[in-house]
């Protein structure tokens, strides 16, 4: 089969007001996100390889293969996917870089995989063997399409990144089947976790076969109709509660939920289905303005990985999984292809830095699948040999029982640079700033390149050199995020422009050689929350351009603990001198009043003595890099009328 | 066998600085709980046992008996306990009173129990049948060692109440079986669930036979050494992080943990083990001062039904499950037997009211599991024919899955009784006010009576009238609530006397006839919380007498939801109209500002605008009795230095 010619890169829209580049046009060439897509490649995926391994999630698919999974399969029941994600991520990473080794193990997974896929394309490890349940027989639960999905990106990492190979071919062998299973006439229900949706839309956009994305919308139109049954979480669990086109706001399990949008986003700018593209961009705003967290986290609840309701938003109670987090990346990115508007990269770049970019430690081997605000207990070092529970551990883990997220976040980070940038007819469009380099066609006009320079997240100067240029007049639009007050443009003829949150365009016959410079204003700012957010009462927060901050207890004199700080937010916070973005804040240590019974009445409240000190907070991203600690994000204001 | 005579009640130490009175010692004769325990004997019971019946749990034993459970055996796996529990409930509402219906359903039930006991007395319907997995093989899960808790306080209740049958005798070949298997060289382990401890504990006070204390004290001790597996939550979650001893704070799941600190000290009060007691006291004093929420509740996480770390309290995420609450009155009972101090009657009181009260609905058949102190959505009427989610529901449902709470509660109102008074050598304790007759024996004095009268907890006059004395001076000691600032005691002269939270006594030779009065003063008043929880920062509370108060979104104009009221607590708040507890309070409604991001720089952050109004706040344990409503307890301070 001859698969159209396609650009490096997971989500090629046909169509939108933006278009995509690939890894080929946007390289990280070091920085804050090229060091993390470096540690990535280098450690991250072959420590998940080890766990994966190790966990008998790749034998289960021997064990499937020779029937005699129902004894020997190991693992939760959706375990087919990390070994998929992983394969997404390897492929994608050897895509951009030569690596022999890195090949051989894609092929070598690749090959045990297929070994367990069924003639008529069906494949999973925990259901339709000898002594196992039969295939969908638990839609609900079995995760079966969302594996496919998973299943089906790495078939398309494959192909895209390295050409078409056994991957891909097995993707399309799953594909099939589910067009013939759940097509009209078919099984006429969803499946528990959605995820095949994109990526049914997605290998339209490959292989231009229309029944991919002809499922995909089925599967989206069918959702919400409560062909799924009742569970004990309740049907907006898996957004089978309300038809996509319906609901108002993003509700149930969070990545379940986002996963969704997505979909949703990629059927309706393929079709054409504005109606659709309204009901996403309209649940997108409900969500962010109420039911989420200043790190762009989203989920509040651990019981059911869900989302809260409006405004239950304690921090030391923040869910915020690392996997809704790149989802509401993959639905942010999608939305602002689709309308071009900036406020959907200000929500991904929030959620890469403070989400995404924390989860995984220095060392590329350790992670956070929660992504708590408010740290109560210090916690233990976790034991680097043993699996953690996925939503407790204080400190990054090695891995967890139900360890979605590691993988997720690899393929994520092998593909960043794709985030960075678009173009349309009349240029060029940088979304986000980081050491790159970055060469493209614009259509009509020609080839554009771009270096991009600089220190940020740490320091606010960008400095954009043009290498290409065809000659002809182009736009380079630059976005200027929300929280940037007083951002300066000098352009190639270094003129300064006072430029405004949102974007800001420069047309130009350019040459190559041009250099634009543009200044963000990186002073770190005190932030409130909306009253109704009622745990954040009385609390402030500090940000320093895209990053939040965080106080860690290991930063306190004396052995201190967080929850004796107060802040003030009368004194302006100040930089501190490492040039990693920490800050200083004045506030106060209190005392703690212990009483017998914590609710005194108010007229008998003990005022506690506090002394005055200075506070030193770091980038969020960073916290739990230094052992044991406590943190808190929100910091209890000094005069609580200021919080 | 001949079992030694013993009063009508769940809990008789025996020795302790207190001790109990029977339940025909102390009848409730109308008001608050007099009106309860009436609406659970007349509907709850029966609506139980129709709910139990429907589900399938009494059915269950049929199916073990006639070795079919592995395929028809429904429910959850600890199913068995809450037929154990109604039956507990019957058996002491049947010794209450006089009806032949309640006393043939309890014969029925039993007489189908017990065909499923096998002959070395081992009964459980989940395990150990052809088909099922073997007796112990999940002691993490299992529920075997719980639901003979149960099992065993049932027969106890059936021996006390209406005489040893059928239902003692079954428990007592449980029991033995227990002693037997688990004894030392046995299976040296402990069940997941504590439940049991208390219940041994109570066997030998019921029997004299040393051999279930001495279990009781096994168990105790194994806790807290792993010989549990490993689970998802940890090992505190079911306790067996730590020996008993060893802890300082209640942690895990909040019913488990409860239940094992209340066997703890039936076997530290039987075994004079007075480092056991403290270990116990220890940890009821950290929990209360940094885990309980203002209504006694207990349990801040919904994942895990565990308490939360210090000070997580965050209202909109309390758990405060039915069950716990219930369990931190067994605890705390247990302790002021043990010790006679105030202070756990205060949290008894404070629990019974905010929590067990308002659990149930008015009309007995319809129940909290959970008990949140803020409900952000107005919710739906559940179905009256259809389990609830158990912890899901902004109004009282019917019945849950996992449906525990129901049959707690009734057993708990059944035997309210028992909580109200105690007696010593020099006289009788009065820890609760309650429309109640108490007659007992005081030792060395004689006949004692005193009849109560009150309109508590809505008013704070308590009229003792004493029915019985025995012609010789002995001591009436009256407990006055921790938060009852400035009450008045008029002794039997009429004479007034100031007395001070805590216990005040008076010693005389009374005659019957002779009237004490106690004045306990009932304005409500404004509460705080300690800084430490975060989530209730800038936020007051109101409290009358022991009721907490809370503001429900029906008695808000035109349709104003909760999230945008402010109270004024510079003005003190002022009794409503009604005689129901009610309160006014000053505050504001103000207008909700809604940004597309709900964290402005602090700079920026505008002020709504507000209109002063009253708020008509009420009974917390009254909520959801009026339809759908937001509610919530913990109240914006107008002025935040205020809260």
């Amino acid at each position: 089969m001859a698969l159209p010619s396609s650009r490096p890169a997971p989500l090629l829209p046909s169509r939108g007001r933006l278009l995509p580049l690939g890894m080929d046009e946007v390289r990280l060439t070091g920085g804050f996100w090229g060091h993390r897509q470096h540690v990535n490649g280098a450690a991250t995926l072959e420590h998940s390889l080890t766990w994966i391994r190790k966990s008998g999630w790749i034998d289960n698919f021997r064990a499937a293969a020779e029937g005699r999974a129902h004894r020997d399969r190991r693992g939760p029941i959706f375990a087919d996917s990390d070994v998929y994600k992983l394969l997404e991520a390897m492929a994608w990473e050897a895509g951009r870089r030569d690596d022999p080794e890195l090949d051989a193990v894609i092929d070598e997974v690749t090959a045990v995989i297929v070994t367990a896929q069924s003639d008529d394309g069906y494949l999973h490890t925990g259901f339709g063997g000898p002594g196992q349940s039969a295939r969908y027989s638990d839609l609900e639960w079995g995760h079966e399409l969302y594996c496919y999905g998973h299943l089906i990106q790495a078939g398309i990492a494959q192909a895209r990144a390295r050409g078409e190979g056994e991957l891909t071919r097995a993707a399309l062998r799953a594909a099939d089947h589910v067009c013939e299973v759940f097509g009209p006439g078919g099984i006429e229900r969803v499946g528990g976790h959605p995820e095949i949706e994109p990526a049914l839309a997605e290998l339209t956009r490959l292989t231009g076969d229309p029944r991919y994305l002809a499922q995909a919308a089925l599967f989206i139109d069918r959702r919400g109709r409560r062909t799924l049954a009742e569970i004990p979480f309740g049907r907006p669990y898996f957004q089978d509660d309300l038809p996509v086109r319906e609901a108002d706001v993003l509700r149930g399990h969070a990545v379940r939920a986002l996963y969704l949008a997505a979909g949703a986003v990629d059927v309706a700018v393929e079709r054409d289905d504005d109606e659709l593209l309204d009901a996403v961009v309209r649940q997108w705003e409900a969500t962010v303005a109420r039911r989420t967290h200043i790190t762009g986290g989203m989920g509040s609840h651990h019981t059911d990985e869900s989302f809260g309701d409006d405004f239950v938003l304690p921090p030391d109670r923040a869910y915020a999984e690392t996997c809704a987090g790149i989802a509401s990346v993959m639905l942010s990115q999608r939305l602002l292809l689709a309308t071009g508007e900036p406020r959907y990269a200000d929500l991904a770049e929030r959620t890469l830095y403070n989400v995404v970019a924390g989860s995984t430690g220095e060392d590329g081997r350790s992670f956070f699948y929660a992504n708590s605000l408010h740290q109560r207990r210090r916690g233990e070092e976790p034991d680097a040999h043993a699996e953690s529970p996925r939503a407790d551990s204080s400190m990054r883990a090695p891995w967890f029982a139900v360890s979605c997220c590691p993988t997720n976040v690899a393929r994520t980070l092998a593909t960043l640079g794709t985030h960075l940038a678009t173009r349309d007819d009349d240029g060029l469009q940088i979304h986000h700033y980081a050491d790159a380099d970055i060469r493209t066609e614009v259509a009509g006009t020609g080839p554009v390149g771009v270096d991009m320079r600089t220190r940020y997240p740490y320091e606010g100067e960008v400095t954009l050199r043009v290498t290409h240029a065809p000659g002809t007049p182009w736009t380079l639009t630059l976005r200027v995020p929300a929280w940037a007050r007083g951002a300066v443009l000098t352009d190639a003829a270094g003129d300064r422009h006072d430029v405004r949150p949102g974007t800001t365009e420069l047309t130009r016959t350019f040459a190559p050689g041009d250099e634009i410079r543009l200044h963000l204003p990186m002073a770190p700012r005190w932030t409130a929350a909306d009253p109704r957010a009622d745990a954040l009462r009385g609390q402030v927060a500090v940000e320093r351009g895209p990053l939040v901050m965080c106080l860690e207890s290991v930063d306190l004199p004396d052995g201190r603990d967080v929850d004796t700080v107060v802040a003030d937010p009368s004194v302006p916070p100040r930089d501190g001198t490492g040039g990693d973005g920490s800050t200083v804040v004045a506030g106060a240590l209190a005392d703690t009043v212990d009483e017998a019974w914590p609710y005194p009445a108010l007229s008998e409240r003990l005022e506690p003595a506090t002394d005055q000190a200075e506070l030193l907070l770091r980038p969020y991203c960073a916290r739990g890099n230094r052992g044991p600690s406590t943190m808190r994000v929100w910091l209890p204001a000094v005069r609580p009328d200021h919080g």
